[in-house]
């Protein structure tokens, strides 16, 4: 395919970089009422620049919560469509004392970087903008049919772009969808995601004494929020991490033997995993599955968060009146969310100490997909993604969930490429995430041949 | 005995109440560094008032924390010694919310001063300086020698008295100690308290990765720090509130089965006491024991807050890398603080998950007391409250703990008069913490008349 695209990034590497970092410093936190307006300018910034690439009907269409930001290029009659999507919005910077440099302050440091979003994902869909000008450069139009759909609530459950897909069918009708919002198996490893796990995230509230109340006066008779909040979740799961609530693995589909006997191919060095990326004293999970198994197609409870009584410097002793938990499941094909949530919600109910009162509030819920491997738009990505990097491409599973990917192959009938060019160690969601500056480039490349191949 | 000093405090009640309004608006919260000038000038007004008040000798003695505050007289030869302590620190408000009136803003409603320290403790030793200006003004003299011990980190642990009562032995000489700090078992029932439970106080920390990672990459194989904390404290007590850590009970001495008995003669109506003090679903606590005995007699662990990972509002999806929480033991008599604190950290070190590390600190320690109740000052403090209250004084325990009173008994070889004026809901340590005005008056009196019994 064309070299001509190629040569094109790598001249215009230093302003590709200078526009990425002007993206970052918008502190996007679509979580934080105080953010909305950073959100607002990032969805503009955004806007911008998919006009200045070359695309048409740009709109900015405000929503309940943050604004989806829409723009085509249609004029490739007889050529299939893909719809580019992304997401504008990032995860809040704490804890932001562990940063070495100010997450919305971008550093360039060993060929990263260092920045909230710079992977997760700013820099991955802004690659997508970018093939777009390439291609308009060197051939005056598009291979193919482009639809951008870029939304600013992916990180708190999209529930805006959940509404607009079913809502608007038509308009963004396509063959294929095309996310960057995945990582590399590892560093030069060309890898296409196709499976994700969902996800239903709750946050519990227990309730013990009507007010804070003195240890020493009542403990002893007087129920504690905190601990009833500890002894409820503390029973979820046993020793060895297997989830103790009834119905939730029903219907969990493992994976097929041919698809479980790929990832044993793939290069894996758990105590290197441990070390360099988990940095615990073990790896913990269900007995019997690979890391692999565990990450990609096993279900999880995790408790993100947890607060009540008193955290303060020192010592203070009382009785806490309310303790709350940020408690989500990560789901596989074939559970269904509405029953995980609803199966939580009577485990708790039922389990809940003595003297205590819990509420279960069900703040987002989307299921695993899995991408058939055999659609001819997952084959040409993959001789695109080895064109660039001279590197068969591996085919993986991704533990993380993109709701959104479930609801265009339910309301839009199509399958999604997924084909980011992160890498594990980005730190998505953690203090100093990063992106690879050289993968930013080679991602621009890769998508333009990816385009070029698929207009044929 | 003499009604001219009861006149004397009824003459200046609104003085008095003023007084003791304009020490309840520093907020002395010995706790936060941020406060540690308003402690310093609620000693400063301690030592103010009680110079005021007729006392002699004042210092204001620096620590390597909070200031103790000091002052007697001594000019009653043959007379015994009485040794006031109190604390003029107190407990920080939060939850501010909750506040109906600003903490250190007293407010009078319904006969009490709302206010953070207005019966912990600031308004009850505050009794004492009063009591003996009462006593100057009605005879001239004391009935009695006096000294004054005044502390301002009765709220953090005690960690410079109790440095300073060991190394000052001669200096703090008495035959008893005299402590407001506790309260009437109800409305007009004269009390005093003859028992008080120890207290260790911890921090507990947990780490499990190396920094917060994303649930959905790493969920199910990496350790998660909150869990890990949730998972080992859920197993720190049965579901009956037994606590599971072995040797905790080791040596509890139960209450002699006389003063069992004489419990059974207390007024107590569970529900009211569930209903209009606790305010929770149901009581809680070891089964075969009565309340009086799982609050007074009996050992118990709290966790008095916990935090953890995200706990915004909206949703994170981390595996946190750490947790912490704060975690007491409440001691009784022949329980050995350094023994628990021990046993607590074998079992944490015993039981922590997999993957997780876990750090015990212990804030503060200090073993459970009982008093005699035949010494004769606390009979002669009996009469006294029954001369002013007109009931006859009833014996109890209280579950809190003063540790003051157990290093008396140890270093200075006294027994202390556990005297207070407080009701049970006076909301110590709790958001509209209260003190009645009018027990404000009688404490003052009773505290004058016990002097004068005591003096002959």
């Amino acid at each position: 395919m064309s070299t001509a695209t190629d040569q094109y990034v790598t001249q215009n590497q230093q302003r590709f970089l200078d526009e990425l970092l002007e993206f970052l410093r918008i502190p996007s936190i679509s979580t934080l009422p105080e953010n909305k307006g950073d959100v607002a300018r990032a969805a503009e910034f955004t806007a911008a620049r998919m006009k200045a690439a070359g695309l048409e009907n740009i709109e900015i269409i405000p929503t309940a919560g943050h604004p989806l930001v829409y723009g085509d290029w249609l004029r490739a009659p007889g050529k299939p469509a893909v719809l580019c999507y992304g997401h504008y919005d990032v995860q809040p910077p704490d804890p932001i004392e562990l940063w070495h440099t100010p997450p919305f302050e971008p550093a360039i440091r060993d060929g990263n970087i260092y920045a909230r979003g710079s992977a997760d994902d700013k820099g991955q869909f802004y690659m997508h903008i970018k093939a777009v000008e390439t291609l308009f450069a060197i051939h005056g139009k598009l291979p193919v049919n482009v639809k951008f759909l870029i939304e600013g609530e992916e990180e708190v459950g999209g529930a805006s772009i959940s509404k607009f897909v079913p809502a608007n069918k038509e308009k963004l009708k396509a063959d294929v969808a095309l996310v960057s919002d995945t990582a590399l198996y590892a560093e030069g490893i060309p890898t296409l995601c196709i499976g994700l796990r969902g996800l239903v995230y709750t946050e519990v509230e227990a309730t013990g004494p009507a007010r804070d109340l003195h240890s020493g006066l009542y403990g002893g008779a007087a129920p504690n929020a905190v601990y009833g909040l500890i002894e409820l979740l503390g029973k979820a799961k046993n020793a060895a991490g297997v989830i103790q609530i009834p119905g939730i693995y029903d219907g969990v589909e493992a994976p097929a033997p041919a698809e479980l006997e790929s990832w044993k191919g793939l290069p894996f060095n758990e105590s290197e995993f441990l070390a360099k990326e988990v940095g615990s004293s073990q790896l913990t999970g269900e007995p019997g599955y690979s890391v692999f198994e565990r990450t990609w197609a096993r279900p999880t409870l995790e408790v993100h968060g947890i607060a009540g009584g008193f955290t303060g410097a020192g010592a203070k002793t009382v009785i806490p009146a309310k303790a709350t938990a940020k408690v989500s499941f990560r789901l596989v094909p074939k559970q269904d969310p509405e029953k995980v949530a609803a199966a939580f919600k009577s485990w708790v109910a039922a389990n809940t100490p003595k003297g205590i009162r819990t509420e279960v509030r069900v703040l987002s819920g989307g299921p695993a997909i899995v991408v058939n491997p055999d659609h001819p738009a997952i084959h040409l990505a993959a001789e695109a993604f080895q064109d660039i990097l001279k590197k068969p491409t591996v085919f993986t599973r991704s533990g993380g969930s993109i709701p959104i990917v479930g609801e265009f192959q339910k309301f839009l009938g199509i399958p999604t490429v997924l084909m980011g060019f992160g890498l594990p160690d980005d730190g998505l969601h953690s203090p100093n995430e990063k992106y690879k500056i050289d993968n930013y480039y080679k991602g621009i490349m890769t998508i333009a041949h990816f385009f070029e191949k698929y207009g044929g």
